[in-house]
C-alpha cells in the first residue's frame, strides 16, 4: 500500500486541544453517574423544549436570512438554553416532589441536537436565497432570462413538501461518516466541543474542585463575551459601522480584507482549533487577499471588464469565488479517495476473517504506525459511542429508499428538474457531505452555500436557458445545500454526543424528529415574514434578503456557461486543485514529523472568498493560548478550553437578544465609522454646512 | 486651639500609595550608595543634557500650545530621556577609562528638575494664550475694545525681559511650602512620584529582585502604553476623532463630557491617587455635568441669553468656571488659614524654646494626635530632604528683591499695569501658589491657567476699558500664571527629589538655572514659529493658537464687570464657596476615622469646569488596582506603582514623536467618528450621492 496510514490531514494537525485539555479526567468526575439507556436520553419533556426552542431559533435564522445573510453557529445558544429550561422544570418538579428520572447531560445533549436539526432547516431551506430567488419580486430585479418557466412563487405547500423529500437525505449520508470524523480522525469540531464543555460544567457533580473552577472561569469569560457583543451592538447604527468593520491595520489593508473584527466567537474558535489550522488560514489569506487577487486586480481592464463591481462573478469575485472551491474540492477528494480505500481495504480484511463486529478503520492501521495511547476520557467516550450501532446497511437503505422517493416527487415540484439531474446530484452528494463536514470539523466554517453554488452552475449550465435551467439551478442548489449543510451540522452534534456520552441512536432519532418539526415550523415562520412585509427581497425594504437577488444572478451566469467566467479563471483554478492534491500528498509522504509544519489546503482555501479577518480572528486566540501556555502551561491547559468555550458560548447567545432588539425595531444609537482623511474633510464641511 | 491637628486634608486621605508601595524598602536597596553632597549632583555633563533636552521640550510645548493648547505633564518624559543621554554619555567614557564620577539618581533628578523648569516657561510665558492675546493679530478678531492701548505686539526684546522679571517669584514662593507638602501633608504628587519611581528603578543597583521585577513590570506596561497612544494616533485625522472622542456611555452622556477617553495616563495617574480622590472627583463630576449644568440649561433664555454659544462666558460656561473658581478657593484658603495659624502657633512655641534649629510643621502636631510611624524609606529620605537646608528668610528675602525689582520694571514694559495692582498680585499670589501645589499634589492637575483668568478678571475690572484694562488684565494674568505653574511644577520635583534623596539645595540650584534657560529659549523657540508662519493665531492656518482668542475675550467680560455674568451665577459662586468651607470644616470635626468618607472639595471642583472624562480615567484607575488588590494584594502593592508609572510615561514619552510627525506635517490616515443614527443616515446619504 502506497498510502502512510494515520497520516491523514486530521490526525497529523491535531493533537486535539478540545479533547485532552483537561488536566484531571472529565469522565473521572463522572465515573459514578450512570448513563441512561439511548431510549431513556429521549423525554417527553426534551422534545417539549427543543419545539419552544425551535421555534424560537427559526425566528432568529429566518431574520438573519432575510437580513444580512449571515447566520451564526447556534449549537452553544441550544445546549444552554435547554439546560436552563429543563433545569428549572426539574427543579420545580423535585420540589413538588414528582421527578421520577433527574435531568442527565445526554438530555441535554438530546434536546441541543434537536433544536440544531430543527433550525438548520431555516437556513437550509434556502429562505434567504435560492428559495426566495425563484420568486417573482426577485425575478424583476434581474434583467436576464424571466422567462415564465424560470419563475416559481413560494407557497406553503409546495415548500413544506420539498423540505421533506431533501432534508432526510443528508441525515442519512452523515451515519457512516460519523466514525470517520469523530473517532478516526478526532476532528475537533469547535462549536460541537465547546458546546460538550458547557454541557459537561453544567452537569459536573459536586466536589469536582478543578471542572467547579472551569465552570467559573467558563462563566466569567461567558459574561464578558456577553456584555463586550452588548457594547459592540450600541455604536452600529447603519452599515460599515462599529468594532465589526475597525480598520485595525490601516484603511488599505481593510480593503483588502485585513482586519480583526473583534469578534470573540472566532477568537475562542482560535483557541480551540490546532495551531496548524490558524496558520494555514492565515497563510491562505496572505496568499489570496495579500498577493493573488491585488496581482489579478492589476490586469483589470485586460483579464475581465474594468467597469464590473467588486461582486461580479465575472469580474475578480468570480476568481475568489472558483479558486476557493477549486482547492476545497482538490483537498476534500484527495481526503475521500485515500479514506475510501483505507476503508475498502479494511473491510476486505474483516471480511477475511469473517469476524461480526462492524468494522472500525481506527483498527486497521497498517503495522508500521503505532496509534498514540487513548486517555481514558477518549477510551470511554469511544466505547460508549460504539456501543449503540446504526448498522451500515441501515444508513446506506435509508439513503437509497429516501433518494428514490426524492427522485420521483421533486420533478412534479419543479418540472425543470429532470430526474437525471437529481440522480446525478445523490451520486456526488456524499462527496461533497464528507468534504464539507471533514473542513468544518477543522475549522468550524460550514461551506454549504459553497457547494449550493456549485450546483448551480452544473446543473443550470446542463438544463441550459430555454429549459427552465435559472429554477433548475436554483432547486439543485436547494437539494445540493440541504444535504451538505445537514452533514456538517449533525456531525457536530455527533461531537458533542461523543464528548458527552450520549448514544448515537438517540442522537440520531432526536435528529430525525428535529428535521420533521423543521420541515414544518420554517416554511410557517417565512410565511409569517412573507404575509407580515408585503415589500419582503426588495433592496429598500426592512427585509431586502441580499441573498436571493445574488443567487439568482449566479444561477442566471450558470446557465449562460463557464466561459463567461473571466479569464484565466479556469486554468487557475486548475493550479489551485493540483496543488491541493499535491500539498496533501506531500504531507502524507513526508511523515508526522514533518507533516505539522506543512500547511492545509483545506484551511488554507476558506479565506480565499472570505477574507483574511476571521483567520486574523482565531491566530488572535492562538496567540493568546501560546503566551498563556509560555506563562503557565498547566493552567492554559486546565483552563484554556473553558475560557474558549466561554467566549464562544456569550457570543453566540447575545444573538438573541440582539436579534430581538432588532425585530422590535430597536435600533442602535450610533454609529462608529471609519473614514479617510480626505473623507473625513468632506464629510466635516458637510455636517458644517 | 480649635483646629484638630494632623487631620488635614492632605493626612486624612493618604496613605500614600506612592511613597509606601514596595513591600521591600527601597532606601535598603540603595543603602550601600553614597548619596554624593548636594554641589556634586549639579555636574556640567547635567547641565549640558538639560539644555539640549530643554530646547527639544519647548518645542513640543510650544506647538502644543500654538494648535490645541492642552500641555500633558512632562516630568516622565525629562527624567527617562536625561537617564538615557548622560548612561549612554557615561558608557562611552567609562570604555575610555575617563569616567571620574558615577551616574547618580540625585544627577538625574536635577536634569529632570532642570528640564522642567525650562521647559515649564515655554507654557506659563502664554505663548498660545495671554501673550499672544495681546497682539494685533488676536484683536482684530474680536470686535470689542481695539483701542490702541489695548494692543502689544509681540517682539523678542520686551517678552525676554517680561519672563526675566516675572518667572523667578515662584521659585522662592515655593521653596518655604516645600516642606508643608512634601513632609507635613505627604501629598501624592502623581508626576513627581512616577518620575522618582521611574529615575529610582533605572539606578537600583544589581541584585536587588523585586525592584528588577518591578523594572520589567514598568517596562512592559511602558511599552504597551507608548503602542497603544501609537494605535490611537492613526485614527485621529480631524477633530472629534479618534479614541479621545469615544462615546463609551452614549452620545448624551458625550455632550455632558461623560466618557472613557481611552488616555493611559490618567488611568495610571488614577493608580496612584487614593481612592478618595478619584471618588471626589467622580462625584463632582456627577454633581456639575450629571446635575448642576443640564438643571441651568434648563433656565437658558431666561438666566442667559438663549443664542450665546456653549463656550461664552455670559452663558453656561460662565457657570461651569466661576462656580468651580469659588469652590477651589473655597478649599485653597480654608487650608492656607489652617496651616499659617498652625506653623504660627509652632513658631511661637519654638521660638520661647530658643531652639536653633528651623521648625518643623512636623514636630508641632498637638498632643491628642499620634503621627503614623514612618517607615525606614520615609525616615531615611526625611533626614535628607532636611540636610540641605535653604533658610526661610532667603526665600523670602528672595521674593521680596524679585518683587520690589519687577514693581519697578514691569510698568515700562505695560504701562498699562499700574505699580499698585502688581503689589496687590505678589500679596495675594503665595495663597494662590500655594491652593495650587495643593490641589496638584492631590491630583496632579494644575490650575495655573484658571488662577490666570482669576487675574485677568480683578485687574482688567480695576484698570478698566478705557485704561487699557483689557491688556492690563492680560499682563496681570501672565504675572499670576507664573507663579502659580511654578509652585506646582517645582513642587513635583521636590516630591521626586524627596523620593531619590536628591538635595534641595541642587534642586533649588538646577531651578534657577532652568528658568533662566527657559526666559531665553522659550521666547526664541516662539519667534522662529512666529516669523516661519505668518498666519500664526488666525483660526483657518495650521496654528491656529485658539487660546489667544479666548483669554483676550475673557479679558474683554473682565473689564465689562461681573455684572455681565449670568444671573445667579455669583450667588451660586458664593454658595459653592461655603459650602467647600463648610465640607473642610466637616472633615476637620469628625476625626479622621470619618473624614476619609467625606470627599475634598478641591477634588470636586476640578471636573466642574473640564468634564467628568478625567475623572472616569482615573476611576478605571482606582478600579484595576481595587480587583488587583482583591485578586492579590502583596503582588499589587508591590507593582501597582510601577504598572501605573509605565503607563504614565509611556503615553508620555508617545508625545514626543506624535509631536515630531505633527510638526514633519504627517497626519494619521484614518478618522474614527462617533455619528448619531440620524446624522450617519445623512452622512451615507451625502457620500453616496
Amino acid at each position: 500500500m502506497g498510502l502512510h496510514d494515520n497520516d491523514s490531514a486530521g490526525d497529523g494537525n491535531a493533537p486535539p486541544s478540545g479533547d485532552q485539555d483537561t488536566t484531571m479526567s472529565i469522565e473521572k468526575i463522572f465515573e459514578a453517574k450512570e448513563v441512561p439507556s439511548w431510549k431513556d436520553q429521549i423525554t417527553v419533556r426534551a422534545l417539549v423544549v427543543a419545539l419552544v426552542l425551535g421555534v424560537l431559533f427559526s425566528f432568529i435564522v429566518m431574520k438573519l436570512n432575510l437580513t444580512t445573510g449571515i447566520i451564526p453557529s447556534l449549537n452553544v445558544s441550544a445546549g444552554l438554553l435547554g439546560f436552563f429550561f429543563i433545569k428549572t422544570w426539574t427543579k420545580l418538579i423535585e420540589k413538588v416532589g414528582l421527578l421520577k428520572q433527574p435531568f442527565t447531560r445526554q438530555e441535554n445533549t438530546v434536546i441541543q441536537t434537536c433544536v440544531v436539526a430543527t433550525s438548520g432547516i431555516a437556513f437550509s431551506g434556502g429562505f434567504g436565497s435560492y428559495l426566495y430567488a425563484m420568486s417573482e419580486v426577485v425575478a424583476k430585479q434581474s434583467s436576464e432570462s424571466n422567462y415564465a418557466n424560470n419563475i416559481k412563487n413560494p407557497s406553503l405547500g409546495w415548500i413544506i413538501g420539498f423540505l421533506f423529500t431533501v432534508s432526510f437525505l443528508g441525515l442519512f449520508s452523515v451515519v457512516p461518516l460519523r466514525k470517520i470524523m469523530v473517532i478516526k480522525f478526532r476532528l475537533t469540531y469547535p462549536s460541537g466541543t465547546a458546546t460538550a464543555h458547557l454541557i459537561n460544567s453544567f452537569h459536573t457533580p459536586q466536589g469536582a474542585k478543578l471542572a467547579k473552577k472551569q465552570v467559573r472561569a467558563l462563566g466569567k469569560f461567558f459574561s464578558f463575551s456577553f456584555l463586550w457583543g452588548f457594547f459592540q451592538w450600541f455604536f452600529t447604527a447603519g452599515d460599515d459601522c462599529g468594532f465589526v468593520n475597525f480598520p485595525s491595520f490601516g484603511l488599505k489593508a481593510y480593503q483588502n480584507r485585513f482586519y480583526f473584527d473583534f469578534s470573540a466567537t472566532y477568537v475562542g474558535v482560535g483557541m480551540i482549533c490546532p495551531y496548524l489550522i490558524n496558520i494555514s488560514l492565515l497563510l491562505g489569506a496572505i496568499l489570496s487577499w495579500g498577493i493573488l487577487w491585488p496581482l489579478i486586480e492589476t490586469r483589470k481592464g485586460v483579464w475581465y471588464a474594468a467597469d464590473l463591481s467588486d461582486s461580479s462573478l465575472h469580474g475578480i469575485q468570480g476568481y475568489r469565488v472558483f479558486i476557493g472551491i477549486a482547492m476545497i474540492l482538490g483537498d476534500g477528494l484527495y481526503n475521500f479517495v485515500k479514506v475510501l480505500t483505507h476503508t475498502l481495504i479494511a473491510l476486505q480484511k474483516q471480511l477475511k476473517n469473517r469476524e461480526s463486529r462492524t468494522v472500525l478503520p481506527v483498527n486497521t492501521s497498517s503495522p508500521d504506525s503505532t496509534p498514540p495511547p487513548l486517555t481514558y476520557d477518549d477510551q470511554r467516550r469511544t466505547e460508549l459511542f460504539l456501543k449503540d450501532q446504526i448498522p451500515t446497511w441501515f444508513a446506506i437503505a435509508g439513503y437509497v429508499i429516501v433518494a428514490v422517493i426524492s427522485i420521483i416527487t421533486l420533478p412534479f415540484i419543479f418540472h425543470q428538474l429532470k430526474w437525471y439531474y437529481i440522480l446525478v446530484i445523490y451520486i456526488i452528494a456524499p462527496i461533497l457531505a464528507f468534504c464539507n463536514a471533514y473542513g468544518c470539523g477543522l475549522t468550524d466554517w460550514s461551506l454549504a452555500s459553497t457547494y449550493g453554488k456549485l450546483a448551480i452552475f452544473t446543473i443550470g449550465a446542463w438544463a441550459g436557458s430555454a429549459n427552465g435551467g435559472v429554477l433548475a439551478g436554483l432547486a439543485a442548489c436547494g437539494v445540493m445545500m440541504n444535504i451538505v449543510s445537514t452533514a456538517s451540522d449533525l456531525m457536530q452534534d455527533f461531537k458533542t454526543g461523543y464528548m458527552t456520552l450520549a448514544s448515537p441512536r438517540s442522537m440520531f432519532v432526536s435528529q430525525i424528529i428535529g428535521t420533521a418539526m423543521g420541515c414544518v415550523i420554517s416554511p410557517c415562520v417565512f410565511w409569517l415574514f412573507y404575509k407580515a412585509f408585503p415589500g419582503l427581497g426588495t433592496p429598500d425594504s426592512q427585509y431586502p434578503a441580499p441573498y436571493a437577488l445574488v443567487y439568482r444572478n449566479m444561477s442566471i451566469l450558470g446557465v449562460e456557461g463557464f466561459h463567461s467566467l473571466p479569464d484565466h479563471c479556469l486554468t487557475l483554478c486548475y493550479v489551485f486543485f493540483a496543488a491541493a492534491v499535491a500539498i496533501n500528498g506531500i504531507r502524507d509522504a513526508v511523515g508526522k514529523k514533518w507533516a505539522r509544519y506543512i500547511p492545509l489546503p483545506m484551511a488554507m482555501a476558506i479565506p480565499f472568498y472570505l477574507g483574511a479577518y476571521f483567520a486574523i480572528d482565531m491566530c488572535v486566540g492562538s496567540l493568546i493560548l501560546f503566551v498563556w501556555q509560555k506563562v503557565n502551561k498547566a493552567k492554559a491547559d486546565a483552563f484554556g478550553p473553558a475560557v474558549a468555550s466561554g467566549l464562544i458560548c456569550g457570543d453566540g447567545i447575545w444573538t438573541l437578544p440582539s436579534s430581538i432588539l432588532a425585530l422590535a425595531r430597536v435600533n442602535p444609537p450610533i454609529c462608529m465609522k471609519f473614514l479617510s482623511r480626505q473623507m473625513n474633510a468632506k464629510v466635516d464641511a458637510f455636517l458644517s454646512s
